[in-house]
């Protein structure tokens, strides 16, 4: 998820032959007439969606990609014309999944068309609690319809069928995404061939739950949080801060966070002996992370997204709590891939996926990738999961 | 670590035969000559110690108690006289080890002299930054000198000093307990025969300073916050709310977590699809262990001792880097003790502490206890603990 942070490197140069270069983001308005029912209660329209498309359609060859948590619908290559504040990080970098995608790549653009939007209720051009709510003129704040990740596979339906796509080659996500793939097979299961889940499960573990409400209370306890209506004066950026620094911490790994930084000293041979300056270079990394990330996102989109995440689960909505139960239902072959040092979606964790669909006999592909990175893996063991991407897609 | 939340039982009962019943802090004033020296700098007198004895003196039969970061001086029985806001929560319950500490108990105080003093930095009666700088009559705040475990060494030796006492039988501690144990056997290697280290390492590990340094952020950046200069005011409470839920999340284990929360909700049987409110019971839990810790705890306190714990490193200090050198200087015998799910000070760390010994030849017992606790395990294992503090004291 630290899509912050990764450099240009010649591959993701927009003039690269394998880069599908500057593309521009579009929008469509849905639900004009009627409006969106909200899973959990509630109604909105019409709703707008940021979208990237990539590549031809030629027959079922559509590939729809579910971004995580903190991702967009700016999969490859370079905006052409970032807009607003919130988005000038385009500017420095390419799309979050860009070594993935683009022609030749491990989802080959050339091959399949590409198409990846923005969640609701998140802040990158897809209607949420930062969209202007028409009623007032002013932003919905929390009085934004609370989203799950249901509300997601839904949203993606609903663009499908605007581009008149009804079959899908495959629904592919990590984290979040990962959660959102799932659920696209499960609530429409005549629309996807294939899911992918990177670094995802069906719910949560407890312990992700926890960091997730404590990365929450950090936001809302900001005396700048105003109840959500900040919009006009200062953000509780201080919280989201927090809330970022720890989730980054849920990320990477013991091992990784160790050969990163360690103990290493920031610039200094002896440590200040400081309560309020820094003196480990994982202070520095972690006061950077937040810094680079408070400027790119919106607090309460924080809040709709994680408690989103928090709410799923998979068995319980579509199997009453039984695993096979819920596997059953899903029509779609699944490729499951986790990653041996990823604590926030741990290998035990998928693997109750797995076992849920080999009760039910449906096909299934399961991997552990041993890795070092943590949670982070599915975004850096980029050639690891390229063969895996490319090899299941050849296959089935 | 979480003393907060154990109810007494009968036999924390203070008329219960193996109680230590009603005790009363000791408070002793030092340095009032020469002032205390801190290692990172900075000096202060008179410092005044609070310390707790329980138990008669024959002979080499002390064992000196050091508390873990939020605990302190009053290690078993009651209180007879709580004093101050901060010390509430005595009237409650009694001693933070009183399972351990007491006649016929594990360290049985028939046959023991017992001692807990609380350490510099903290807010339960020694001096620290609440406590009043006679230059200006205001509580000291962040002028007080930053403290370290080397720190909290010279304290214990000079609190022993003070009691005629200049050799003891055993020095026990889990957690930041534990590096002071091992500290203090380090730098007084006359001074102890036994140093046993419960649930801790010769530094914390890279998770470990990462969560620490976002729980001090948290406090830093919360607008009470002032600079450490809240006495008069509002205390920073929601930051140090932010800090403990977080570190209460590195306490347990995943497991213990699943088992005692899961996904379980609080009190409903559907989610209200809250983004300000509760729904699961791990929120509940964790916002009561907040809103209980912030009424007995001193946020400073906090930055304090949480830097001291992630400023230690036994072998860097003792060893120029090398383990084998800093255990070559460790006379004492030592008993480690790990559990198999805690992963704040994880079995991993312990060993590279049980490597060095061995590398030095010099006398280690290390069991690493399968446990579902987590951290918190050294406090909820207690019968293994006591088993182990039993046969260990009777063996050596």
């Amino acid at each position: 998820m630290s899509v912050d942070g990764e450099v240009s490197k010649d591959i993701h140069r927009p003039d690269h032959p394998n880069s599908v270069g500057w593309v521009k983001p579009q929008k469509v308005v849905l639900f004009k007439d009627e409006p969106f029912k909200f899973e959990a209660g509630g109604t909105l329209g019409p709703i707008e969606i940021e979208y990237e498309v990539y590549g031809e359609r030629r027959g079922n060859n559509v590939i729809l990609v579910c971004h995580a948590l903190t991702g967009d619908a700016h999969l490859a290559g370079w905006d052409t014309d970032p807009q607003g504040p919130i988005r000038e990080y385009r500017k420095t970098k390419p799309g979050w999944w860009d070594q993935m995608v683009g022609p030749g790549k491990a989802i080959d653009t050339n091959r399949f068309m590409v198409i990846c939007s923005n969640v609701l209720g998140s802040c990158y051009g897809t209607s949420g609690p930062s969209s202007i709510n028409p009623a007032t003129g002013k932003p919905w704040g929390l009085k934004f319809p609370v989203v799950t990740v249901g509300d997601w596979a839904r949203q993606q339906y609903e663009l499908l069928n605007f581009l008149g796509i009804h079959k899908i080659r495959a629904a592919v996500g990590g984290s979040m995404g990962g959660q959102m793939a799932l659920e696209l097979g499960l609530a429409y299961p005549d629309l996807v061939d294939d899911v992918i889940v990177l670094s995802a499960g069906h719910r949560v573990t407890s312990q992700g739950l926890a960091f997730s409400v404590v990365g929450r209370h950090a936001i809302l306890k900001d005396p700048d949080f105003n109840n959500g209506d900040y919009y006009d004066g200062t953000s509780p950026l201080s919280g989201l801060a927090v809330a970022r620094m720890m989730a980054q911490i849920t990320y990477l790994s013991e091992e990784s966070m160790g050969f990163k930084f360690g103990r290493r000293l920031q610039g200094k041979d002896s440590p200040d002996f400081t309560l309020t300056g820094i003196d480990f270079e994982l202070e520095s990394y972690l006061n950077h992370q937040a810094e680079s990330f408070v400027k790119r996102y919106d607090p309460n989109s924080y809040l709709y997204l994680t408690r989103a995440m928090d709410y799923y689960d998979a068995a319980d909505k579509w199997g009453g709590g039984d695993m096979a139960t819920m596997a059953e239902r899903l029509k779609a072959r699944i490729m499951v891939v986790s990653f041996s040092s990823d604590w926030l979606f741990p290998p035990e964790l998928c693997r109750e996926l797995v076992s849920g669909m080999c009760l039910a006999r449906r096909p299934i592909t399961y991997v552990n990738v041993p890795s070092r990175y943590g949670h982070d893996a599915f975004l850096v063991e980029t050639e690891t999961v390229k063969r895996l991407i490319t090899c299941y897609l050849k296959k089935s």
